[in-house]
């Protein structure tokens, strides 16, 4: 099987081309905006949002040209939170896949406009892919699913729910109310709107969301676990961040062998989905499911 | 004919009935951003932004379930951006309406995460007016406009560039771009969003846009004499805000009596646009541009 770091080689360019084609240059008096938007943007990680949804679109369908303002969305979208979250209100973190956060690089106030500028952004391209290529419901679909599960009732909804519970003593369920709409809530998106754009059904898209789901869910408590068992050369940002910002994490509730156990059975249950999709090479999926279950940085 | 304050007292009323259908109550964990959303959309004002929206609609068609969503969204994206402008690494406005500002009342965090909400939102509401009403490429159109002119292209590039020039001695075409971004283009975007819903050719929109940039325009300037020749109780929030913040103005460099002589050219450039849209009763926009005329609060 095709491991992980294959599909990462031969997509994280073609994304990356991708991204930069919107973010304008020499553009004027307000070019400062798209300098700090292109600076997070283009910081670099693994880009697994977009990924999911290229390599799920390509499950259905083939013309790529559709969807590039939705794999640029996804990732503006993520993006955006990491600026906002890192924010000194916020998180208050200054370094981020190994480089100055945008407020160090750029200033508090270019910060959270860099952030809204990306925000609004991801809905503008997506707006245009529609109207450009005419693509009607489901790509009307494709971006409600990525404002629903990146606003208040998905990653906004966590961040809040992680904020007013910094420093407290937490119960398991709100725990994964924070893992399941800050992190699951983008990946649950990025599978479904590959779906949507695709042609898939709304039960295939169903499907999806729920391979989603797992996938976060298990991803997010690897991330965990390995903000413990790290060192930060490996993970290019500060270990230890959660102790540091007083949060209580999954591995604090349940231990490490713990967190490991239920990391394999969320990625058991994805495995079972995925045997239920309509289609014919899962290849993709399954390897990154195998990715999350060994992951080490 | 009729002035600006009775559209406001019939429609005031209609649009926070609206407004208040969007924010959840007793929601769960995530609550307060509702309510941080809630108090900062619910605060009051004039609600201009979506009067026009309903008011140019209906210039054109008479069922307004389908535009509520619409209505909604324009106000959270203004609303939003008030709670970002006020931000203590922004304008650091501690009042407004007579009221605290979010961050005073709900804090920092709370207050990045509530605009952030209000921002995605807003989408998400025209999206569901989209597909609800099956509005195909006017409600995509209509959405699109507030998509480009809330974005960096508009309100926060000008939002932007007021920030970066802080403190600094700028020209004429500077504050204009500033008031032509920050200001005139929401109301642009309310006018079009108004057109195109109403099933407005695109001739017919671009025309909405020239008024509304004007009528923005003189609505700025306008809004910085008010603040130099004001009360803080007539406002309802600190007065010389911008020399506070040591922001140039338009009066700065024109002058009163030169500032009042643009708005007044301003609004006779929108007033010979409103002879050429191909309807009836142009009333409540030129109730609108006579009340910036006269205005003084």
């Amino acid at each position: 099987m095709m491991i992980l770091s294959t599909y990462i080689q031969s997509n994280k360019k073609y994304i990356e081309e991708i991204l930069k084609t919107y973010i304008p240059v020499n553009e004027g008096y307000e070019q400062v905006v798209y300098d700090a938007m292109g600076y997070s943007l283009m910081a670099g990680g693994k880009r697994l949002r977009p990924m999911i949804l290229l390599e799920v679109y390509k499950l259905f369908a083939q013309d790529l040209r559709p969807i590039k303002g939705f794999i640029a969305a996804v990732e503006m979208i993520h993006t955006y939170s990491l600026i906002h979250d890192d924010l000194p209100a916020m998180d208050n973190d200054v370094l981020r896949r190994g480089l100055p956060t945008c407020h160090i690089k750029y200033g508090e106030d270019m910060a959270i406009l860099a952030g809204d500028g990306l925000l609004t952004m991801a809905f503008e391209v997506m707006i245009e892919a529609i109207l450009e290529f005419d693509l009607g419901r489901p790509g009307i679909l494709a971006m409600s699913c990525l404002g629903e599960k990146s606003g208040t009732r998905g990653m906004v909804g966590g961040q809040v729910v992680d904020i007013i519970n910094e420093g407290k003593s937490i119960d398991i369920e709100t725990v994964n109310y924070i893992h399941s709409h800050k992190t699951a809530a983008l990946i649950e998106a990025s599978f479904m709107m590959g779906g949507y754009l695709g042609g898939a059904s709304d039960e295939v898209a169903k499907t999806l969301e729920q391979i989603g789901h797992n996938v976060g869910m298990a991803f997010q408590i690897q991330d965990d676990l390995l903000d413990v068992l790290s060192t930060e050369e490996e993970l290019g940002k500060p270990i230890n961040s959660d102790h540091k910002n007083a949060k209580q994490t999954y591995i604090d509730l349940k231990g490490v062998e713990g967190s490991q156990k239920e990391i394999h059975s969320y990625l058991d249950k994805s495995d079972a989905l995925v045997e239920t999709l309509p289609v014919e090479n899962t290849t993709f999926i399954s390897s990154l499911i195998e990715f999350i279950r060994t992951r080490d940085n």
